[in-house]
C-alpha cells in the first residue's frame, strides 16, 4: 500500500499517520524523493483505505498488489518521464538514442565519437571508465582521469554522459562528471550499491542481471526508488541461457511485459543482448518494435582496434544508418499506436 | 562438401563419383530431392575441388565448413523459395502469415475462422488435430475426423493448411487432406519422423526444440532436406529459460543468425513464444523487424472458450488489427533493405 | 482419482462405475495392466469416495492431489519392484548395476564387455544398435542385424540387454530381442511411442528430456502406466544449463525429488550426466547417496576408438574399480537408513 | 605464467624482472600474499622460461595454461589447507562442518545453536547479519550489534564465526568479530569486494554465483588471490535453470571438476542447493560422496519460527543426525581413495 502526503504533511500528521498504521499491524517504510513524499506499507490485514486516506497530511492512498510498491503500474498509471542532462527526456513518448564505445580510451576517441553523435543527432554519449571484468588481469577501464576528459569535452558538444559506476565509493567522485549513472548486470542485487544511488539526484540507468528475472529487476529499481530516487530507466541486455550461437539471448518478451508492470521507461542493449556485430542494427529494430523507450548500443571510430567488446560494436557508418532506421521505426510503432 | 550432380548423371557416373570420393576417405550420402540430385561428402582430408568438378555427371562442387551442408547458405547463396498449396509462395521476399485456433475443435468453429482469414487476406489456416499434451488426460485433438471435415472446408475457400505430424504413421493418413506438415518442438529430434518427412513432396515447417540449439534445429532441417525433401520453413517458437513471467522465451536474436546461416525460410510463433494475449502482436511485429518472413500465430471465434491456449490466442477483432499492422512494418523494413 | 478395480470386476460393472462418474462430471480413463485394472477419474467436483468405494466391482479409492495419478507415491505409497529378465529386480532396496558401451560395434567388442560384466556381477548389459545423432551424417547403430548377434551371445551369459527404442515401429521388431526397452532423452515427449510401449510386457527405462522438469517426466510416465504398462524405471541423465564445463548438469536433486514424488524406480546415469570419463565413477558415487536404486553408465574394451562417446565412457578396470565402490557406497546407504 | 619470488628477493631485483617480461610483451601484476610474492606475467609469445628461472630473485616459473592462474592446479598441485580460527583447517583432507540459522535472530537463538553444535563437534557456526534480500521491504538482519553479541557467545563456545560481508565499508567493520568472510552468490562478480578482500588476513569462503560458470567463479578467486589473500574456500550452491521443483539446481559436476581444475577446497551448500527441508541431509552426503571438503547447512532451534529459510532448515535432531552420517560417508569415501 501506498500512501502519498501531502507537501504540507508535518512530523506530528507523519507519526500518527504511522501509528494507525502499525496497529493494524502493518510495516511502514517512508520514503522521501525529489517528487514527493511516501509511505509504504507492507501487510497482510485487511484494512479500510478510506479511513487512511481520511487521515491528515495523506493525499491519496493506493493497494498494490505486486510485492514491488512504488515501480508498480498499478499505482502509477502514466508513464513516467525521467528528466536528464540539461532538461532532455526519456520515456512517455520521448525516443532516445544512447551510443558510444565499451571503454573511453583516449581524447581523440572521444572526440571522434561526440562528433559522430553530435551528426547523428544523438544527445548521450555512453562508455566504461570503470570496467567490470571476469579476469582481474583485463584492461580495466582509464578510471577518473578518463572520465574527467570526457566531462570536459562532452560538455562542449552539449551531449550527456552515461557511465557505469561499480561501488558506493565511486558514487560520488563521479557525480560531478556523468548525467546518468548506469548500474551493470552484475551489480542488478548489489543492494547497497542501489540503495546509495537512491539519495542521489541524477538518475540511473539500471541493466537486468545476467540471469536475473523480471520481477527481481522490478525489486532491485524498488531498493532505488524506495530509498528516495524516482528518475529510474531499465534496460533489457539479454539473459544467460544454454544458447551459445549468441553472446546473451536478448529477452524482448521482457520489454513489453515491464512497460505492463511499471510506470517506468525500458531501453534496450542489443550490443550485449546479440554480441554480434552485423545483426545489431537488426535486433536495435526489433527493441523498438517490441516497445522500447531508446536504444543504448557501443560504436567506436574503429572497432577492430577496440580495446574490448569490438565484435559487438558498430563503426560510425552502421551506426548513422541504425540511428535513421531507428527512428523510422519509431515513427511507425507511434504512428500505429495512435491509429 | 556437396556435389551437384547434372540432371543426365547416370548410375554408372554416379558409382564413379563415390569411388573417388571413398578413396579419399569421404564417407557419402546421395540424395535425390523434387529440385535435383546431390552427393553430399562428408571426410577431413583435403581434397582438390576442381578434380571433383571435372568428374563425369558433375554439374558443381561446394566446400561447406558447416558441419550441416544442403541446408547452409554457404553453399545456396540465395533465400530458397518454398511453394505450397496452389503456387503459393514462402520466403525470398514474401510475406506469409499463418493463423488459426490452437485446436480444430467444430465445423462452426472452423468456418467462423475461414471466414476471418479470408477478411483478412490470409492464406494459410493453422490447427491441431493431434494435439501433444503433456498429460495423457488432456484433450487430444479431433483426430483424422475433424481433419476430413477441415480439408472440405478450407478448400472452398481456397485456404492452406498447416497441422501437426506427430508420428510417421499420420503422414500417410493425412497427407491428401493438408498443404504443409508442421513439426512440433518435442518433435524437432524425432529423427525418424524427420526422415520420413524427407520422402514427401509437400513443406515442412520444422519447430525449434524447446530447448534447443540454432545448430540442432539446423541439424535437424538436414534431416529431411538429405532425406529428398528440399522445402523446408524453420519456425522460432520461444525456448526453456529461468524466466517464468513468460510461458517461454522467445529467442528473436535466432532469427537473423538463422537467416545468414542457412537460406531457407524463417517464420516466428509469438503465440507460443511469449504466451500473454495482450503481448501477442507486439512480439510478432518485433518479430517481422527481426526479419522474419512470416508469423504463425493462434486465433479464434472465442478464445475465452477455447479448448486449450485461451490465455495466448487472439479474438478476431485483435488478429485483424495485427494483420494489418504486420504488413506495415513488412513494407517499412522492405523499404529499408532496399535503400 | 484411482479406482482400483477386483480382479471379478465384470463388464456391467464397470459401465455402472464409469457412469456414476460421468454423472459426477469426472472423466473416466480405464486402465488394464498386467498387475490390475484401474478406472483414472479427472474432474473438479467434490465427491464421497466412500460412494465410489462401495460400487460393486470397485476394490479401493484414492483421491490423488497430483496431476499424475498412477505413477504418484500418494496413492502407491510402497516402492514399486519392477521384474525384469529371468525374475531380477529393480527398485525396493534392489541395487542395479547396467553397463556397457555406447553403441554395439562388433562380435569381439559384445562378447569382451559381457565377460567384464560377469566378472564384476553386472547382470544388465547397455549398448544402441539405433542411435539418435544430432547430424544425419554420423554413425547409425549397426542396427537389427547387431542386436540379433547380441541377443545369441547375451543369453549364453545370462545377462539382460537394455536398449534404446526410437520409433513405434521397432518395438516389435526388437521384442524377442531385449529385456528392457530404453527411452532416450529426446523421445521423453514422443508420446505416441510412449503409448505403444504401454501395451507391452516388458519394462522400460524412460530417461528424462534434455530440458524436462521432473513435473513432465511424471507425466510421460503416467502415460505408458495408463497404457497399460506397470514396469516403469526413470532415469536422471542431465540437463541442459548455461555450464559448458561439463556435456549436461546432472541434477541429482531430482533423485530425492522424484523418490518422494513416485513409487517407481529411479536410476542415474553420470557417463551422459557430467560426460567426463575421470568424473564419472565420482558422480555415480554420489547418485547412489542421493538415492538412486541403480546407475547406468558406458563402459568398453578400449574407449579411445568407441565409435562415439568416447570421452565419457570407462575402460573395464576403471569399470570395475566403480562398480565395488558402487556397492560399498549402497551399502553404507542402506545401514543408515536403517539405523 | 607464474614466477615465484625469493623471500630476499629486493626491489631492484624485482624491477629486473619486471623489465625482462616486459621486453617480450608481457603484462604483469606483482602479488604479495602472506605466504609469498608472485609476479603474474600475461602475454602470448613464447618465452624461455629457463631464462627466466636464471633471474636473480626468482625461486621458481611455471607457465599455466589457464586463464586464471595463481588459483589453478596446474602451478600448484598439492591441495591448499586453508587455516581459521585457532589453527583448524580447511581443505587437505581435513573435513569440515558449518552450520547455523539464516539469519540471526536473537540472544538465545545463538546460545541454542551453539550448545547444539558443541555437542555435534561441529566447529564453525554460520549465520547473516547483513542479509541480502530481493524486496527492500524484508528483514535484513541485525547488523553489526547481532554479530558483537554473536562474537562474544562464540567466543566462550570456541566456535569460529563465518558470515556475509556485502560491501567494501563492512570488511573493517566485521573484521574483529569473526573469523571467516562469506562472499554471496549476487556478489561473486563484485569485483571491488574481491579486491579488497584480498587485503585481508583472513579466509574468504566465496561462493559460486547464481547463474555463474565454474570459470568465472576461479576468475572471482583470483581476484582475491592476486589481490593478496591466498586464503580462499569455494563454494558450490547451486544454480538457476528452468526447474522449479527445487530452489536452484545442485550441481555437484562442479565439485570433481573444480577439484581437478583448482588447488582450493570446494564445500557445498545443500540448503540453498535444493531448498527442501527433508531431502537437505540426503545432499549433504552426496555432496561428500562427490568430493567435497565440507557442508555449510542452515540448522534453527526451530525452523518453523525462522525469520527467512524456513522451507530448508534442520532442526536440531536433524542436523544431528546429518553430522553423523556425513562423517560415515567421508570415511568410506577416505577409505576409497587411499585402497
Amino acid at each position: 500500500m501506498i500512501i502519498q502526503l501531502k507537501s504540507d504533511c508535518n512530523a506530528q500528521e507523519k507519526i500518527a499517520i504511522e501509528e494507525n498504521l502499525k496497529s493494524n499491524a502493518y510495516k511502514t517504510t517512508f520514503v522521501a524523493t525529489q517528487q514527493g513524499e511516501y509511505m509504504v506499507a507492507n501487510g497482510s490485514r485487511e484494512i479500510d483505505l478510506r479511513a487512511i486516506g481520511k487521515l491528515h497530511g495523506v493525499k491519496d492512498v493506493h493497494y498494490v498488489s505486486d510485492p514491488y510498491q512504488l515501480v508498480s503500474a498499478k499505482w502509477k498509471i502514466a508513464p513516467s518521464e525521467i528528466l536528464y542532462g540539461n532538461g532532455e527526456k526519456i520515456g512517455n513518448n520521448n525516443f532516445t538514442l544512447m551510443a558510444g564505445p565499451c571503454a573511453i580510451e583516449s581524447e581523440e576517441q572521444i572526440i571522434q565519437t561526440l562528433e559522430h553523435l553530435k551528426k547523428c543527432g544523438i544527445k548521450v554519449m555512453r562508455g566504461g571508465v570503470f570496467k567490470p571484468r571476469s579476469s582481474p588481469y583485463s584492461f580495466r577501464g582509464m578510471g577518473m582521469e578518463g572520465l574527467r576528459i570526457w566531462h570536459q569535452l562532452a560538455k562542449s558538444y552539449n551531449i550527456s554522459i552515461i557511465t557505469e559506476v561499480m561501488q558506493v565509493s565511486q558514487i560520488a567522485e563521479m557525480y560531478d562528471f556523468i548525467d546518468i549513472f548506469q548500474v551493470g548486470a552484475r551489480n542488478t542485487q548489489n543492494f547497497n550499491l542501489l540503495e546509495e544511488l537512491g539519495k542521489v539526484d541524477k538518475p540511473v540507468l539500471l541493466k537486468r542481471g545476467i540471469s536475473g528475472t523480471i520481477d527481481e529487476l522490478l525489486y532491485s529499481a524498488e531498493y532505488i526508488f524506495s530509498a528516495g530516487n524516482e528518475r529510474l530507466i531499465l534496460c533489457e541486455r539479454g539473459i544467460r541461457t544454454f544458447e551459445t550461437a549468441s553472446r546473451n539471448t536478448l529477452d524482448l518478451n521482457a520489454v513489453p511485459i515491464l512497460k505492463e508492470k511499471t510506470h517506468l521507461p525500458v531501453v534496450v542493449d542489443p550490443s550485449h543482448g546479440i554480441g554480434i556485430r552485423s545483426h545489431v542494427e537488426t535486433m536495435a529494430l526489433a527493441s523498438v518494435m517490441a516497445g522500447a523507450d531508446g536504444i543504448i548500443y557501443e560504436t567506436h571510430p574503429c572497432p577492430e582496434k577496440a580495446s574490448s567488446d569490438s565484435q559487438q560494436t558498430l563503426n560510425f557508418d552502421e551506426s548513422e544508418k541504425a540511428a535513421a532506421n531507428l527512428t523510422s521505426v519509431w515513427n511507425l510503432r507511434k504512428s500505429m499506436l495512435m491509429s
